[in-house]
């Protein structure tokens, strides 16, 4: 990487900063959720809040804004530098653009509404949230409006997360998913095998300690590296960057679910694959870290489900799962463990879909945000939206708005634009390795634990680009073509018809 | 607390912000100390310097610099008001006095004696330490004249640690420990007792399990907030705070020494339990902290030896100990498990030392200290200085540099003045217990585990108080007398006395 043009080094030294407070608010965030004793919320609050002012403060700087002003008018900039203007110009849009007072407003606002909402979901009260809400949905079309678009305002608050992703995109890739889904979970429900599908494995229980250990051994075989990171226990699991050789992530052990922590280090160890896989030139620098949340998801799926859960990798597991639940698993084979890794069961929760179900959700969410952004329907009638669509969707109907429209803490983050980038990532995700499998032979590597070749691979192809390239040019560098949900319908329905005999 | 001079209110909402960063400051090195991975220490090392930077920026500011003028001027000023504005002027000293490229080139010094004199341990080679350590004492008497001093230059760096102790009070206080400790560890050395002493209780194995669950259990009964706090693992036990509701501890579990944890529990404990019991009011402000290192180091000497090694606590805690180490301890009565708890033995490593002979490697430190600031003696000549004076002191020798004059990390910190806060806490702790008894049946209430009792005493009469009155005014209202030596050494003499039959 050289950086040669004066702006561009500059900006370069000054973002150095911001990604220092970025590193250090990483840290406050990373200790509240993995250690923080019950009494020091308050404080904790405090302290995250004064970095985050101190992190805007340094976006909002004037010789910053000029010296971005002036890289943007260069000309003859390399691509490293090109990269780092674009991503800078991105980065600030929401600081230069919306005023002040309105960062401040949806601050204390979504502080209000996040505990608004947890009162609401606990009390399954959905009126106790609805006026936040509705203060939540007025700031975030309010911001739409400052930071622009050209189409629909939803777009605005989608490009945040992804950056050139649209409404329009958006409508056709769910509508296809929709469809094409819907039609496959019809055949699953009516094939013989879904009807004696019941999953014994998951009654009996399973020791965390082992389970902590088959983690261990999972993420050391994929080529996570625990000397630039290491796995705590979480409520919620999660993969953060703390800085230069340090991308931690977190567990959870349930004791009648063995797989879910084998899945949740497959899927956090493909995030943290992706940030220990970045060139280290980039550390600190607008280049670093992975590019946009649907590619990151990307990596994170890779492992988990085309990975994760394949027959090659439970034939891979089988006896390590063994060796730690001699007892427990004595009677199944690797085909009664494929399927138990597998089983297809609409239900009401996203955060517990299968693969075939999972994106349904995400097509329920994109369409309510799209109407709710773009003025279509009201606040107050979300939860009925909701059913309605769950029941035409899944089939299964949310019998308390707890299990539907107040399962997810995003909207009272005003986190809108937010739930399409776990789709993106199913679909680049099975998109990289249709073009992985052309010079890779993916099903025999897994079979044998050879993951150092995939790494490779993926480093190659993607990781080691950072946010270099932005997520439409990177899948045409890897795929050579644009995305498609052509190559994960077609996954979807080769394993799923031969998993339920279709 | 009533905030009224417009001066000191401005104070006292400009120091929010360096109290926040000295929080953030706090979890960054909490962290490193207890789970930093190793290819994170370069990042780490950026982001605390970075805060470094913001923290002494604050401290520089012009407005901040003017407002503290003001408040100095400022008349009718209340209690605390008045200690507000002391706190911030001792707090500023450094900041204000020593010009900004000597606090860098101290840093950047500091840095790097840290790693030769880790380099010259290892290796036994003071010779590899000695430049460093030539460079860090030129900066540090430049630094003593900056901040300046009536009597001695290293009364300066006496009294960043300690507000108001000077070399000449030093003097006299090690004076009268050399004296009075060297003919007590004489007689214990020519007693029957002595010459049988014989550890056998640290020969076998004891479960780092069970250590910690002692632990936790000592840590509870004494009083340790856990909803406030926590206690991890880490090399070098410490106690910090990371703001309000959130002061945390580490220890350390030794296969072979059970009794270093439950000590460890006792004096970490002591220092949380002073941060635990100041009054919310203070938080985020500049009374908020235990006074000095001095004050802090008497609240944990006085859990860890005034109760931790009494026949009384012992008593108490046998069967507990007994409970987890049946085996092991089934020969054992209070009688053998107290001598083991106070065994008296010159060792060459301070950290290891007895209660009779610990205050002896401080004089030491504090003769060097003082010698190599005045400059009475020259950098060459410590390491035999050091062997001379253990020998004198001690009557042991170290075959080492490494056991001997490059065994503590302090010196490569710069920290010159901090080791004679060690004495000043078993002083101060001796004094306070003696006056303690005449309102509380102390022995009675350690017998009977009634902690609560003990802890009341100390909030009431110092806890609550944080920062507000300096340590020579804290002695003076809590005992009614100045600091003296003699508390200590009649309770050594009497304690000692007895268990040696002397």
């Amino acid at each position: 990487m050289k950086i040669e043009n004066i702006y561009v080094k500059k900006l370069v030294s000054q973002y150095r900063e911001i990604s220092l407070l970025n590193n250090v608010s990483a840290l406050l965030s990373w200790d509240l959720e993995v250690n923080l004793p019950s009494r020091a919320m308050e404080a904790r609050s405090a302290q995250s809040a004064y970095l985050t002012k101190l992190t805007s403060d340094k976006w909002l700087d004037t010789d910053f804004k000029k010296t971005l002003e002036k890289a943007q008018e260069a000309r003859n900039l390399n691509a490293h530098e090109k990269a780092i203007v674009r991503n800078l110009v991105q980065g600030a849009k929401f600081y230069h653009r919306v005023p002040q007072e309105t960062i401040v407003n949806l601050s204390e606002t979504t502080s209000k509404a996040f505990f608004a909402w947890r009162e609401a979901r606990e009390k399954n009260k959905y009126k106790l949230f609805e006026p936040h809400l509705k203060k939540v949905i007025a700031l975030s079309k309010i911001i739409a409006e400052h930071i622009g678009y050209s189409d629909k305002p939803y777009d605005a608050l989608l490009d945040m997360y992804e950056p050139g992703f649209t409404t329009k995109e958006g409508k056709v890739i769910f509508g296809s998913l929709v469809k094409e889904l819907g039609a496959l979970l019809t055949k699953i429900k009516k094939s013989q095998a879904y009807l004696i599908d019941e999953n014994k494995l998951l009654t009996t229980e399973y020791s965390p300690t082992y389970q902590k250990q088959i983690a261990d051994f999972v993420l050391n075989k994929i080529g996570y590296d625990f000397s630039a990171g290491r796995m705590d226990v979480a409520a919620h699991p999660f993969t953060i960057e703390l800085g230069a050789g340090d991308v931690r992530i977190t567990n959870r052990y349930s004791p009648h679910n063995f797989i879910e922590s084998v899945m949740v280090a497959m899927h956090e160890g493909g995030h943290a694959l992706y940030e220990q896989g970045i060139v280290r030139e980039f550390d600190g620098t607008p280049l670093a870290g992975g590019v946009s949340l649907g590619i990151h998801e990307s990596q994170s799926r890779f492992w988990e489900n085309q990975v994760g859960r394949s027959r090659e990798f439970v034939e891979f597991l089988e006896p390590v799962l063994k060796a730690f639940y001699q007892k427990e698993l004595n009677a199944e084979t690797a085909e009664s463990l494929s399927k138990a890794f597998n089983m297809v069961r609409p239900s009401l929760i996203r955060v517990e879909a299968d693969e075939v179900t999972y994106n349904l959700h995400i097509a329920l969410r994109f369409e309510l945000e799209e109407a709710i952004i773009n003025g279509k329907i009201k606040v107050e009638d979300l939860p009925e939206v909701w059913r309605t669509k769950m029941k035409k969707y899944l089939g299964v109907e949310p019998k308390s708005d707890s299990e539907g429209v107040l399962q997810d803490v995003h909207w009272s983050h005003g986190s809108f634009g937010y739930f399409p980038t776990y789709t993106l990532g199913n679909l680049y995700a099975a998109q990289f390795t249709f073009f992985m499998k052309r010079e890779l032979a993916l099903a025999k590597l897994i079979r044998e634990g050879d993951f150092g070749t995939i790494l490779s691979w993926q480093r190659k192809n993607i990781h080691q680009y950072g946010s270099l390239y932005w997520p439409k040019e990177l899948v045409k560098r890897v795929t050579g073509k644009p995305l498609s949900p052509d190559y994960f319908l077609d996954y979807l329905k080769k394993k799923y018809s031969e998993m339920y005999s279709l």
